[in-house]
């Protein structure tokens, strides 16, 4: 039997009034310029020499993050600073034990060394960095304070989220003549808590993919296997996180583009509720689409930072002051839950796409950890999936695809092969009524209640989850939302967490039922097919935890707790 | 010049698909049932003997408040419970002071005079208030407890909400056959927290006038003065809580629901910022829409009592237990502030219409004595009130009014006039795209943070503004939503505060340079030609206090100072 090709799961092949090559031609120029200026960004003070071509690299399923370690491409110091969370490292660089130069420039180095690997950077900056870096300690030097409680912190940013004086362009071509005179809301929050820059990270066209590509600087490669994605839409912060190129990172999510990354490239990531992290000053396709809003959130090698960052963008910066989609509610202090006192639903399969065997095994094995710890475990099965898929992917095309079509017709840019994937969801082209978008808005809300009160009647205070079908897949082969798109639609906050497992080709295999699995649709046989063991060499298996609206405090509490169970740790992995 | 007729600013004259006057004849039977009931609800034990018919009291522009106080219509205890604040009154019963009984007869006698003259139920069962307050005396007796904080106070209730056992017909002829078997969750959260229900008011076709007409049990009237409406949609709860009928009434607001009959009848109400009281479980055209979404909200004659009202409602009931809608913000306790800590923005004349002389002289007079108590009053002109204005409106009608069509079709029931008038808000009957509603998302988005940061920056605490162009107006004489609708767009809490002034057809004149005024637009012409200073007498001038979204905390305790400043006593009025 052939394999599946996705392209006879679209509802339609045509893309008309958005590709137009002689338009495209004139912005060409713009794209050789954008990459030109990436490149020169990446500096001889921190670069090294790869050990091949990337292109072979990829084809050896080469593993950059093991190699870092291996050949020691960092001194001592660096390691330090770059293996340490950012709740510590904002600490010794308070008491003086760092400078936020030295921290800065190894940060810099190994986030140079993390985009010459998975090309996870779009704009390089460190002079800027360096510079802000010595600021910061001049001010510590002459004052004794620092200027907030992020000081020194490197943090990275994903592109779409405007930036003082630099172009903001989303993946759209169209926008490469955007060059913004503030930076968005949550940029300049960051900046004033004390945050250094130095780094603008890949995002898809359209930013509608849980994959990497787009026109203007291409793919991101996942730091522990080339050969496959960092996932996205935050691609590069992937990447660049997982790889300890920065120490927090800043995604955006609407349909798994915080937990993607964070699953398949090897870090945590926060999707929080929406409306605590602002998304004002940005480029999307989404502006006004309130069925399945955004929402941006950090990404970490450890669940404490994840906390640091929440608590002080929120507590501190306030962003409801200038943005009125943000809700004033402050972040709580939870304390670290006792393992005993949690129980969680487990959710095995979601009944749309079953899970590859990586990901069976991996939830299989955080299930014995977790009752073993004396965790209450019992089985979720999530009602109503299919109508909550239905209602979601409507919701994300229910425009009929008018903006991103502006967007993308503006440059006349060639669609690349999963902006052709996304444009299709719902129903595609066909503009909804309002009526139509309202009983869409119903549908959700009648799930987010009934999914509340089943985990309030029920006693259940999160849910664990696989992220997706499977772990990272190749680029540009990632199709099916179900996992993450559910706690899009009923906005339940969700924290991608490490398990410390990885794939493992001796084991992640089909069993011998497989062979006659009955698809329950063509998603699930077009991802089952995907799978070959010996492809996903390594990839880390990452799981979602998902609590109730607006409980995001417990969810990153019980997040500490769980890590801890799991015994994971990002900071020494190899 | 002959003046303005209404029908001359519609977009459209022709409903076409709503009225139907052979299927609404199968409906009259029904109607004609429920208004029997009604009437039976009347209880001899509860009713008085009117002066003279009611159609005559009309004409004479009646005070029934006045009269309530002028003739002893109450024992001189019942007088005592019902002119005392909730707050006052769930303390004496919970100390054994009154019986939940006796609080239940005195409220039951006041209501049923306030129905008999301002036709301000659609239902009325005190057997059952009664029976409840009996089990909560029973339950005190035998526990020594109450059953919760509310314990026996008696709450009016909006019709549109979920009533177990009851017809929900929300002002649709078509859903008299709607019956529910569970409370709404608003109302089920009230009956936990002790309260006792007696009675259901009354609310317009559509629940889209700032009025009260409907083909069940028509208008209702205003309690100081009969010739008056006594505004909507949440019209009945206006009349029953400003005559004293209930302790605390619960209304809903989408353009003003809450705010209109509040200011126009001569209580006090809260319009909260959405999503912190539940509206699931009613009947309700808009259901879906979210980008101007209605919230249900307190009314009473003491500011005390809508605090007591949310913090119960909210920190006691926590609707999103059962409802993924509403947020787990708790409500604060906020210290009353010091008058000279308070720096409001007074918003003389929004642009569009220009105030009649009682709020022209109520806002200057309320000014005086807000600066002669030490708090700062700068001048707050709205910035795009028009541009607001236009989007709220096209929000109101733009899934096409599908959804009244489908509502109103079912019976075929006549549209009254101003159903007609609403449904023309926008552009009508037009079936806006999800891209251009996505637009009007984007500007209101935009009005919010720009609101929010002129506020932040100029260090103003409040706004505060005239409710409405006018006092209450004529029956079916009440066309500009733009005072309270700006707040609902910006989604800023509001209260309205009674300035304990009144209409006074001596000095409430318009001025000789009023001759010459040269009209803005049509609904002003409209709106300043309705004004006829005789036929005004007495009204109740209402003001309106705004703050930040979700400060609504801040809003209640500035509103305690306020009227503290004002002198306003609701219990003490005649």
């Amino acid at each position: 039997m052939s394999k599946l090709d996705y392209k006879t799961l679209l509802v339609t092949d045509k893309f008309e009034g958005y590709e137009d090559a002689e338009k495209f031609k004139l912005w060409v120029p713009k794209i050789e310029k954008y990459r030109k200026d990436l490149d020169a960004g990446v500096l001889p003070e921190y670069k090294i020499d790869l050990p091949k071509p990337v292109d072979q690299l990829i084809e050896e399923q080469f593993n950059p993050l093991k190699y870092l370690y291996d050949e020691n491409l960092l001194t001592p110091t660096e390691f330090e600073i770059t293996d340490i969370s950012g709740t510590e490292l904002v600490k010794r660089i308070s008491e003086g034990k760092y400078s936020a130069e030295e921290v800065f420039k190894a940060y810099a180095k190994r986030g140079t060394i993390a985009h010459q690997f998975t090309n996870c950077a779009m704009e390089l900056f460190p002079e800027e960095g360096l510079k802000r870096a010595q600021e910061l300690d001049a001010h510590f030097k002459s004052t004794g304070k620092t200027v907030g409680p992020l000081h020194g912190l490197p943090i990275s940013l994903k592109e779409q989220m405007n930036y003082r004086g630099k172009i903001t362009h989303g993946g759209y071509v169209s926008k490469l003549t955007n060059i913004t005179s503030e930076h968005g809301l949550t940029t300049q929050i960051l900046e004033d808590l004390g945050a250094v820059f130095y780094v603008r990270t890949n995002q898809p066209q359209t930013l509608m993919h849980l994959d990497s590509n787009n026109n203007i600087t291409g793919l991101s490669k996942n730091p522990h296997n080339l050969l496959l994605s960092s996932g996205g839409s935050s691609s590069g912060e992937g990447s660049i996180v997982a790889f300890g190129g920065s120490s927090i990172g800043v995604g955006s999510d609407i349909g798994g583009s915080i937990r993607g990354p964070s699953a398949f490239s090897g870090c945590h990531g926060l999707r929080p509720t929406t409306r605590r992290v602002s998304l004002v000053g940005g480029v999307s396709g989404g502006a006004g689409q309130e069925s399945v809003p955004a929402v941006a959130g950090p990404m970490a090698r450890s669940i404490d930072d994840i906390d640091l960052w929440m608590k002080h963008y929120i507590n501190d910066g306030k962003p409801w002051l200038n943005d009125a989609w943000s809700l004033p509610l402050l972040w709580r202090d939870v304390p670290k839950p006792e393992a005993k006192s949690l129980t969680i639903g487990v959710m095995y399969d979601d009944g749309y796409v079953k899970p590859t065997p990586p990901i069976q095994r991996g939830i299989k094995e955080v299930v014995k950890k977790l009752e073993a710890a004396g965790v209450k475990v019992v089985e979720f099965k999530p009602p109503k999936i299919l109508q909550a898929l239905d209602a979601v992917h409507k919701m994300y095309a229910c425009d009929g695809n008018y903006m991103q079509r502006k967007l993308l017709a503006a440059s006349g840019e060639p669609l690349v092969k999963l902006t052709k994937w996304s444009l299709n969801y719902g129903e595609g082209a066909k503009q909804f009524t309002v009526a139509e978008n309202r009983e869409l808005n119903m549908i959700r809300d009648e799930l987010r209640t009934e999914y509340t009160k089943f985990l309030v009647e029920n006693k259940i205070d999160f849910i664990l989850s696989p992220t997706y079908n499977n772990v990272a897949p190749q680029s540009e082969a990632c199709y099916n939302w179900s996992y993450t798109a559910l706690w899009n639609i009923l906005d339940f906050p969700t924290l991608v967490i490490q398990t410390g497992l990885y794939q493992d080709p001796t084991v992640d295999k089909w069993d011998e039922d497989h062979k006659s699995y009955q698809y329950r649709n063509k998603v699930e046989q077009l991802e089952h097919e995907i799978y070959d063991p010996e492809k996903f060499v390594g990839a880390p298996i990452g799981i979602q935890l998902s609590g109730r609206r607006y409980f995001d405090e417990e969810v990153v509490a019980a997040g500490k707790t769980i890590v801890e169970i799991f015994g994971t740790d990002l900071f020494k992995q190899y």
